[in-house]
């Protein structure tokens, strides 16, 4: 651009650009000298750029200055950090569908407050962080869409009275434009931040389902099973697998969320323009792109790894007397019954069942008409978790039928 | 709905419609008695409706549950605070886009690290924050299209057996469409957190901003003076004006930082569906609000009224040698010396001026020429501040020219 | 002290004492008009001072400033939240003794990794809570000690010139002394913070707890029973009873850590002395004393309501072979079989517990003789969990033993 | 112990501790292999004891599990890094107090809201940050008491069988005792937390003196001047001195708030006993110890590097009729003016003050007396900063003579 702007002639800009190609080859091939004397990586460069080309090598700077470089710099790095952790997402969300369609039928209780409610699939189960994890996507996008500026040319904060074309350079970066106001440009950290929020709330979500993972693999649940690759275990208790991947993921919720308070307390209050307070972006950034990344990488591993036990989860999704509420909704839908009273039958039908230690479906139908006589048969299609399950056809329900159908959108959505 | 799919009869619609309708005029009215008894806000409406509408009343809550209405209603809420703020973040930008044509050529210090560094003008410096909310209001808009997805339908968590229509529901609320998954759609605050982490970052421009305003109307700034109506005095210190208004916006940031870290601390590690602890996202949320609505208000109210000294930003742009970059590159530029020469120069004009006390446009030509026989007269188009401030004429850059031109193509980007 | 510093005369200072006893029953008695007018608290007992006695009202102000005042008596409420709390979380230390001395000898399964690791009894686990708050007492007793220092006199930041006796005011107000250095008197928020801390840390106790409760009464634990006054239920689903109280303990930690993090953010980089900002202090201190308060009186009860269930918990201690390494231990110790062997050993018995469906102490004494030839019916005294249990008698262990001990000690060391 | 107790033969005790030496020695002088394989560093360790002194090296591991090693190797550490950080504090106070003695009586403007208020001495302003640190101290104090109980013998969470004596082992790691219950001994991470709340109280202090070094620097004050060790600048700016130092300090609040707000998440609901995520408890508390011993040394050195400028402080303290109270207070307290009418009557001596640009003790006793007659000479002696500030000796007040006290006494306090 320099050159293109007769700032620079075609030869200055020709060595510099040699120049930096070989120092180039030099750090990337371990052959590079770094010094501390040369303060930054930016003095460190242009020190060996003097050696290699003379003093041409003064000109690199030409109407640029550190403060916008450095902007400009981290901006890129937290763009490739986005792109990375949406590999990793979408990578996650693969994972989730797949097992999602595995297990589109297998019955689970639904929880609220931890108590049993109503049964669900796993599959239902496991695309529901499908959706979370696609929100995840879509703020890194809205945050790199939006970080997408170019900040160079603003120079130490004024801009330069050099002729650059600063469109030239946004898009040689692959920016989609230049930064609208150059004090804006060096003082702004807006998009470390808004990355770091997206991030927290990401493992926020890995939070939730890692905390899953550990109440399922324990064993008074004894819903899953996880191998070796995620847990660790003890040679005498070969039922001990301690799900060391799940409590870290759950566990890397505090870096994320410190990561974000950090730089949020860093910001607060500075003035314009750039305060060498803001060298303290980088470690929190840094920090939450690797935790971030780690999680998603043992989640979608977890994801992959586990295995149900379906007859433990069917038989927990019976108890609880989970599909009460489809016993009376039954009486009123089918038997015409008025609400209040297809309750009150439904509170005797249910203590006679927990007298005898009974699920509602092990009740005779005897049993079931000595409360009522009109009921019939029929009513087991609503009492079975299974037909209990099957029944929920709204939009987004738990019925199998659905849980396929709401897999294969989810793969049009977001593996397409 | 109900009656159009023929879950209820037209007739039980009807009544249900009236009765909440006469309901609603009732709360409004003030006669509406809510009793703790009836345990929240749902039952106390059902048992009113019951009194004027009789039994069918029990069919409000057909195909619903407490779990996706509250989830509903608060999405509801939150969409609304968003309209709100981003009218008032408009009115913020108006009111700087005002300022910063008026100002558009006054100079000031531009400061880095609290340092005088480089002349810059006050409508520069303003319009920084213009683009800064600019983002905010991105960062909300995202937020507001992203939770526009209605959880009604989702029941308690499996979705239901009846025939519901829940692409009407969504439409009829103004959302976008309905929730994919009806448990993630009962479990999901990710909406009132990325609410929360949009309003602390734009919570903290407000920071900076406030930071600005504290130290512009300090004695040794003395750049600014705000009126009465944002500062308190004292009857026998008259030059005594506390910026009350700006130090509690920039105080204002503890609470939404606070409110931020808050929910996210609340939704650690929650497993599915619903749980009791959702209920403490309420709080959060309303005072974050009502915090970010004060300052904005209180902010937008600071630049219409603040008065600003012409004659000490001026002066304080031309103190520390704030052009000796620009002499400097004049050098470079006008008459052909080497980089490293026009920097040993400047620091030798520099240092006269130190030792006389002067700033460099108050060097006479002929001190120039004592240091470098070569300057000419044309050298004072470089170190009069108004002419380093003129020659930024890069995209983005500082002067007036540019300014002019940001700030109406400002007024298109965000008030059109 | 006024008077007796002869800077008022005696008959002012009864005038002024006299006004302000009747202005304390106006406002006690519902009868004071607030005026927002008056801007503060302090300027309405002013104005209305002086209504009660005229101008010598004005002199109500000698020696002293809103900004000492204000500081001295934030410390007095926080001083007082800390003797209010300290009182609820000795309760709650009251509560778990007994209820650890009740069930000093009730097997439990002990928790790693959510898994089953080896027996302990449940008011073992209940003293681990007493220690926490144990902790928690010694923090807010420092906090208090810490704050007891009296800003009065500090004035408006530089202390008076009328000779005032500060001993005499922090004395009269139970201060252990004056606060020695008026600029920090008036700046210092550190006792809300420190507050602010030991709060969030005992919310955090108590969050580990509330999560326990949870878990422990969900259905496929099923530890524990609380009663309708720690839980809603469902009337149509009996065994539904959703943990509420325990959930908005764990949730309030949001609340504690939120106003933490608020304070720590209004009070970064203020310099001194008095600022508007930490008028931001009371709402997060306030809400915090209340949230803990609430949280305390919350876990207290469920201390005392909750009903264990022997039976569960004693199954529970005995699955995932959680004797194993008492196994290994015995052979050890009392067959002289090497450390190594003894492990392999182990495996094998547990392989064979593991194919039959069986406990280790449900294995019969023939069955581990054909492992190893050489164990003999002492072996139950260490599989059997009450064994297992009676024999970790170190100090601090779980043997009924030492868990009765450790009641009466931590009777004595927090409840004398 | 385990010699003493008849756990371990002398032999065997005499071997592994002859083994263990060895490694101390490998380990320090860098000669020691670790292998990822052997997990940790306790497994490394007892693999390497192995290698060098047979199978009774798995002897070592007896009566211990790395639960409570781990809780009692990170106490030690702990408490490490509180004693190091309290040499530094008291180092700090050194500086300060050094500093106050040799400024007791120079000049400087009080600011409430940045604005000048009353005039202080430079010795009292820097006073008040010993009593901070002192604060800080002795919370770190508190922590080391509160940590200081040894988790040594709780084993994996029950205790042991082994006959091992708990009271030994803490005596010989410095403990004061061991900790009372060993489910608490593992899951406990207050130690950690209520350290990170301590360095996060003392970063705040920090980054409100960092804050006065960025501000008393810049330009526009022009209050101090700090060297090249702490500050960088630029060759031909020579007067842009950017407070490197302590725009840093000011930016570790960042990392160190969150530091304390990632463990408190992460320890948020874990239930008992040891859980994965407490590993996670490390990087923050490594991080918190090192910036803010970083913060420390480099406040410490600003401390002892910054020059003021005595006449511009001096000057500024004079400004903004910061004597007015004072002026008010002499026409109370000698010539019997009504309060009332004192202020009236200052208001209008202010008033001409301000007409002519003067400061109030600039102006004429003639002057003066046009507008209250019985003004005499003795007027200036209230006006005049010196004698305000000399005036101000109630305790803790800043008065030059009760500064060097108040110095003296924090000598004895902080210092013996």
């Amino acid at each position: 651009m320099l050159v293109a702007q007769q700032i620079l002639t075609p030869e200055d800009g020709v060595a510099i650009a040699k120049g930096l190609e070989q120092i180039r080859g030099e750090i990337e091939g371990g052959a590079f000298v770094f010094s501390e004397a040369n303060e930054d990586i930016h003095l460190n460069i242009e020190a060996r750029l003097a050696e290699l080309i003379g003093p041409v090598a003064g000109r690199l700077h030409t109407a640029r200055s550190r403060n916008d470089q450095v902007a400009t710099d981290f901006r890129l790095w937290v763009r490739g950090a986005i792109e990375r952790i949406d590999v990793a997402m979408r990578d996650l969300q693969a994972a989730l569908i797949e097992q999602a369609e595995a297990y589109a039928d297998w019955v689970m209780p639904g929880f609220t407050h931890l108590q049993i409610a109503q049964p669900v699939t796993l599959g239902h189960h496991l695309l529901a962080y499908v959706e979370m994890i696609g929100r995840d996507r879509g703020r890194l996008a809205d945050c790199r869409r939006r970080l997408n500026e170019c900040p160079l040319g603003a120079a130490a904060l004024a801009g330069t009275a050099f002729p650059i074309d600063r469109v030239a350079t946004a898009s040689a970066l692959g920016f989609d434009g230049p930064a609208a106001n150059s004090l804006d440009a060096v003082s702004d950290r807006d998009f470390a931040i808004e990355f770091l929020a997206a991030a927290a709330l990401a493992g926020n979500h890995l939070s939730r389902f890692a905390e899953e993972i550990v109440l399922w693999s324990s064993e008074p649940f004894g819903f899953i099973r996880l191998s070796d690759a995620f847990t660790t275990g003890s040679s005498i208790m070969p039922q001990k697998r301690n799900p060391d991947a799940a409590e870290l993921v759950r566990a890397k919720t505090g870096r994320l969320n410190g990561s974000l308070l950090a730089l949020l307390t860093v910001m607060k209050g500075l003035p314009l323009a750039y305060q060498k307070d803001m060298q303290e972006d980088k470690v929190p950034v840094f920090e939450a792109a690797d935790a971030l990344e780690l999680c998603l990488a043992a989640t979608a591993g977890m994801v992959r790894d586990l295995r149900p036990d379906r007859e433990r989860l069917r038989e927990a999704a019976a108890r609880g007397f989970s599909t009460a509420t489809d016993l009376a909704d039954w009486l009123v839908r089918v038997l015409g019954v008025p609400f209040r009273r297809a309750h009150h039958l439904t509170g005797e039908i249910v203590k006679r069942a927990e007298a005898r230690g009974a699920t509602l479906a092990e009740l005779s139908l005897s049993e079931l008409q000595q409360v009522e006589p009109a009921i019939t048969q029929a009513v087991y299609e609503a009492i079975e978790v299974e037909r209990s399950v099957a029944s929920r056809t709204s939009f987004g329900g738990t019925a199998p039928a659905r849980v396929s159908e709401a897999a294969a959108a989810a793969r049009k959505r977001f593996l397409a």
